[in-house]
């Protein structure tokens, strides 16, 4: 339909002025960071990218392109793991790209709150809250380049979780475009407002698919006064979570973090990023020396004092050592140790993708279920593939694992490995859903994990999404084939 | 209709067992408690009380009741305070209690989770978790009768929220029985869940208007291991709400309640239950003093100890003397003095009945807003009416208010308390709604607030809110003329 593109881009060029609508044939390199993810698994084309800068022009795209019978894909940071920001391969969608929405709107220290447009990046809004003595605790890798709007889209998770929540729990209110290019204002700042259904809730989480994110109110929280990293080696998964268990008990509200990292990602670390593998005795004592089966990274605040949030973490420490719950522990006993601890987390994607292709899955299910999972995946793994090998890490507090598979050596690539990646999903899903489990644990669905949500949803629960994306979205105008 | 409804009767009584359906004209004792709300503002009457005793029989209900073309009312505890959960007076509604869905499934203490049928009572909850050594913090008044299902229904709030959230924040899952008569399984015990649309999170709040919740998972805490309670005085509300900035920033997540009481309210104590006006010294130094303007009820919780509670309040209360934000101060140094202090507050609301009718307003606003609002208000219900009465107290730490107006003396019974009612509450929520505030902050809509909501809301909200409830309830067999 090139009449009718063309008359769209026309429009869209009137109503946002001519440079804020690229199209390929003019801007093909400019072009190319909205059209692929950054993992360059989906690669697609768009008839248009258009960057209006603000919420009016957002509404006016979207009736606009609900004029032309065109879909749209939303788009903020498109730093997403599943394939839910980038347009399909026809060259016919729309991408509304949200970065120019990129204001901090207020920020009020007295309601702990501040209100952003949805292009900030995740990094300006952190940045804004401490600027006010603020925190603003959402946590990701991708930070300097993700955005509000699309961690709200998205409910995204992260490293601090376990203390204050995902997006969706730091989020007091939306301001959203509709399918019908309206605008519905939902932007209120309130911990409390029972007046009907939980609208806020409903477009958290929908990557796009039921309405557009264009500010948000968000919930702020106290900056700790104090803080405290310790390493904590453990001999299995079980004690792990007993830890885990003990911690919650102890520290509270002052357990902020609570990673964990099998001794396979420490050794790939190990072997392709060595300055980041041993961050601190005793775990560098001998950097050839074996990894501990399962290392735990936790982190403390207190509301006092660095010195309190590393003596009391320090004291809670000598505890489980003595009863054995832990083999050996280290504190960071200052910045730089507490960056080393983190950079030896952070730098297993990095090793994992050096050593080669994973099959990844993001699971979830709840930390009772963990050491048996865990357990009985590998073990099923083992058996099947025996030079299959399981990466496995994660936001453990969260009951959130990040279990990456190596294909065994002769299904890397082609149709092998197709068939190895259905018949390792199915494998690890299939124990992951048996104990209550999901499949997407903060990644979402987007166009990755759209046919295995269809299989293996409640039908209930997915018919009552499909009849609320049609209620919401009757023509199917936002992020077609996505979620549902 | 009286032949559907004996058909209707005898259906529900084949499925259910006879006993489990009550009938205005067998028991109209046992009747009367589902019929009227306990306030007794709202009074109805029923075809048929119908008590299922599990999930498939509250579907068997569902079912019957819509091919009769009989609508629902679910009920859990009835001590909702906004008409939400009573029949209306025609008697052709069919109540749902959901009463003996009463058992707690299972309690996991590794994960933090259990899991308990709908017509647990709150207190049930509560010591389920207690028993397993952990902490289920949602607390109310009602919470010896009020069930869980009617807290996630109606998303009830209390005196914990500022550190625990609302019941939505305490809810990883729910089952749900749709209007088709369906079981919704959306009861996972999982804090990381991205796999869709959060339906969850549309049927809490939603007053039992677009589907019964049959059963939940909820999120437990860790029990503090120490606990200390304060009354503060403050010179006005500016002072107050200062004093709440700085007990986040300085106790952070160990704040777990922060209540304030206007010396009216206080008076109000002191003349009708004399015995709990005057709970520790300074506040009892003179029991004919004047109340001090503004009164704080301050809770501090520790990971440590009471003691460790105490101290790090006492110090902390010392500070904010010396500053003069506080122009008095006194600890609960046991667990008496804590209670006479909790007492103080728990009796504003009988002590304001004693002294006779208001209009009541649960009204919320961003704190920051509290103030000019509590000045501007009382200064223009003072020049309408010289002789109204303004009782406020409530919830400062969410920024929510029972903010009540006694009636002047001529406008306190028929057609001159209406005008009165609909005057203070154009007046009231006006004002409210000019600072981002809601005319529900913790209450509801039910019955009450309908034509408010209908008036005040965002109109592409509203029309968005109509739209869920023709989705999931085409032929509006549940709780119709609830909410919207």
């Amino acid at each position: 339909m090139p009449d009718t593109s063309d008359a769209l881009v026309a429009a869209l060029r009137q109503a946002l002025g001519a440079t804020a609508v690229l199209t390929s044939e003019a801007q093909a390199d400019e072009h190319a960071r909205y059209l692929s993810d950054w993992r360059q698994r989906y690669h697609g084309r768009a008839r248009a990218i258009a960057r209006p800068a603000s919420t009016e022009e957002v509404a006016t795209v979207v009736r606009l392109c609900a004029q032309h019978g065109v879909t749209i894909v939303p788009q903020g940071g498109n730093t997403g793991l599943v394939g839910g920001g980038v347009p399909d391969a026809s060259g016919l969608q729309v991408v509304l790209s949200l970065s120019r929405l990129n204001r901090v709107l207020a920020v009020d220290a007295a309601n702990l709150s501040m209100t952003v447009q949805a292009g900030c990046t995740l990094a300006q809004v952190q940045d804004a809250a401490a600027a006010a003595g603020l925190l603003f605790p959402l946590s990701l890798a991708s930070e300097g380049t993700c955005t509000i709007g699309g961690n709200l889209a998205t409910n995204a998770g992260g490293t601090q979780v376990l203390r204050y929540g995902t997006a969706r729990e730091l989020c007091l209110g939306l301001e959203v475009v509709t399918a019908h290019g309206e605008v519905l204002d939902a932007l209120s700042s309130l911990r409390k407002n029972n007046t009907g259904y939980a609208l806020r809730d409903l477009f958290i989480g929908s990557e796009g698919t039921l309405g557009i994110i264009t500010a948000a109110s968000l919930r702020l929280h106290p900056r700790p006064k104090g803080l405290c990293t310790a390493l904590v080696a453990c001999a299995d998964m079980g004690a792990a979570v007993t830890l885990l268990q003990a911690a919650r008990r102890d520290l509270d509200a002052g357990l902020t973090a609570f990673e964990v990292m099998e001794a396979l990602p420490l050794s790939l670390v190990a072997r392709h990023l060595p300055d980041a593998a041993h961050p601190i005795a005793p775990f560098n004592a001998d950097p050839t020396s074996v990894p501990p089966p399962w290392l735990v990274l936790m982190e403390h605040t207190s509301s006092v004092s660095d010195t309190h949030a590393a003596e009391s973490l320090q004291g809670w420490l000598d505890e489980v050592l003595t009863t054995g719950l832990a083999q050996n522990a280290a504190l960071a006993h200052n910045e730089h140790q507490r960056r080393a601890m983190w950079g030896l987390r952070e730098s297993i994607p990095l090793a994992e993708k050096t050593e080669g292709l994973m099959v990844k899955h993001d699971i979830g299910m709840p930390t009772s279920a963990v050491p048996a999972f865990v357990e009985e995946a590998g073990r099923a793994i083992a058996q099947r593939w025996p030079d299959a090998r399981v990466v496995c890490f994660g936001h453990l507090g969260d009951g959130n694992l990040h279990y990456n598979v190596q294909p065994p050596a002769l299904a890397r690539s082609g149709p092998a490995l197709a068939i190895f990646e259905g018949e390792v999903n199915a494998l690890v899903f299939g124990l992951v859903m048996a104990r209550g489990g999901t499949l997407s644990a903060e990644h979402g669905i987007g166009a990755l994990r759209r046919d295995e949500l269809a299989r293996r949803a409640d039908p209930v629960a997915l018919a009552t999404m499909k009849a609320l994306k049609q209620t919401l979205d009757p023509t199917g105008l936002l992020n077609p084939g996505r979620v549902i």
